[in-house]
């Protein structure tokens, strides 16, 4: 499962135009700090933020979601994505956000972590988990990364997607 | 013992009513950050916040104790858990607790790490460790986390609970 | 090494007045995080509090030392500790302070990770050093604890003397 | 590889006026923590700040550089280092301070993680990565350390630098 891509996953590469990415326990390890003064800190990886400007270089966009009002926090990254946050219903969100960007679930690749992901992982077109997602999350996907959620999950998800559409679209062009 | 329960664990699953959980190295690793300006700040794992909010559902209530003055750090937490602070006999306070809440310890489910929590996981209906609890709590409990204190521990009791629970209740469906 | 006092050690344990700790990379793990506006964070571990107070309540008093100036952030661990900040001189400042507390060198038990520590390290009646301590301090301490700096080196410290007290007194009832 | 300079390096090390730094990933571990107030929190080792006092003590100045805009909670690091932040062309920023420093490259020691400095580390009179490094900058390097970024590589890199200086000197004396 590791790294590798079937003929199925091969067409959907070609077609990814949106990245979702978990916020926490994906682009961050889960973890939430909190201040005496009732601030909210969270940490993100800048590998990720590089895979994420890999993506978007590439003409992917990145919708960040979040089951918690972190909107603050992470408006504070500068990663400049589109953000979800409070999410209850994930699938929903998504379902929403596709309309309004005229896309399709085939053009989605989705990174998740948890069970509230799971019917996401299986709808999208692409789907990935960091190595340490539930047992649920996990048998989801289409892959499942070396790195952990906050440490480089999202570089390896964007590299492997940016090879493999290299790699589809030279083997096309030789036929 | 890893996941183990015995007959008389089975009895008592059924009846637990309330979680008390240990905030400095259970829903935390035990690290605690301070700020220039003399602020704290603790970290917890979303991972086990979604544990709590599982027993819940069920009915569960969650207790938070610490021998530190954290309440304003722990406010922040948005958790929705009763909370006690700068407690210095765990036994008394849970035992004050319990009378409010008109249960008896066979209905506390205890998850703590240190030689303080070892008299209250003896007295626990059911009790839970850490795997990086101090070596006479390990010996006082009847569960030992594969998962270490803040990076899982608690979701992971919640959900071997939940899992015991589902299981004993159609158990008892079948005779 | 580990674990181990020979009988020199013994008769120096019987003695032991003073813990002098070295704040970053045995209080804590050696990071230091600021913030944006300038200020800095530090972390230690409850564990190693607990240690501390251990001891204070055998009637051994505790100096922390660092050579920054980091007053304001230790202040805020409400450890109750003696305090030298901005130290450059290691060896110098114990002395000074041995002199206003009318103690000798024999009757302190020193924790310290740097080159800038072997002096004291060998000084000392009592050394030890965190397990990722540098080489030469390592070779310089007569115990080596199995715990890293800011992760219960100190704990493991405290406990270790106490038991060996404990040891020494119950030997020497039974002469 | 691991601690090996041939003799061109031995050559070089000589030189050595320079040390170049990357922040995030050398410097730091490459986690970029943000509060809910929007004020960025970054981690560093203080046995990277001794390494870099070692080498100022011998007067190699040393540059610390960010693609990010980082200027403010650097200057709270009190290393009293050159930097450069908000920068998009690293072999452009060096060049233009070897001017000004009146500098050549082959005085330069650097150090960096990223696909980025590939170029630098190429480029560098001496050049060295942290364990953590991306496998591009790996193999551009003369040095790798055992150290992740973040933990001790600059110091590890410092202190190689020094002995090995140490060591051409006594060498040539002998001759």
């Amino acid at each position: 499962r590791y790294g590798y891509f079937g003929n199925t996953e091969k067409k959907q590469i070609k077609k990814v135009k949106l990245l979702v990415c978990i916020i926490d326990g994906c682009l961050t390890d889960g973890r939430i700090c909190l201040s005496e003064d009732q601030k909210e800190i969270i940490c993100y990886d800048v590998r990720d933020a590089i895979g994420i400007s890999l993506l978007k270089k590439r003409d992917i966009q990145v919708l960040l979601i979040s089951e918690r009002n972190c909107s603050k926090t992470i408006s504070a990254t500068k990663l400049d994505c589109e953000v979800e946050v409070s999410v209850t219903n994930k699938l929903q969100v998504v379902e929403d956000c596709l309309k309004k960007m005229n896309l399709s679930w085939k053009e989605v690749a989705y990174i998740g972590n948890e069970e509230s992901d799971v019917d996401c992982l299986k709808t999208a077109g692409i789907s990935c988990v960091p190595a340490d997602a539930c047992a649920a999350a996990k048998t989801s996907a289409s892959y499942i990364c070396k790195s952990n959620g906050g440490h480089g999950a999202i570089r390896e998800f964007a590299e492997h997607l940016l090879l493999l559409m290299d790699k589809v679209n030279s083997e096309e062009k030789r036929k």
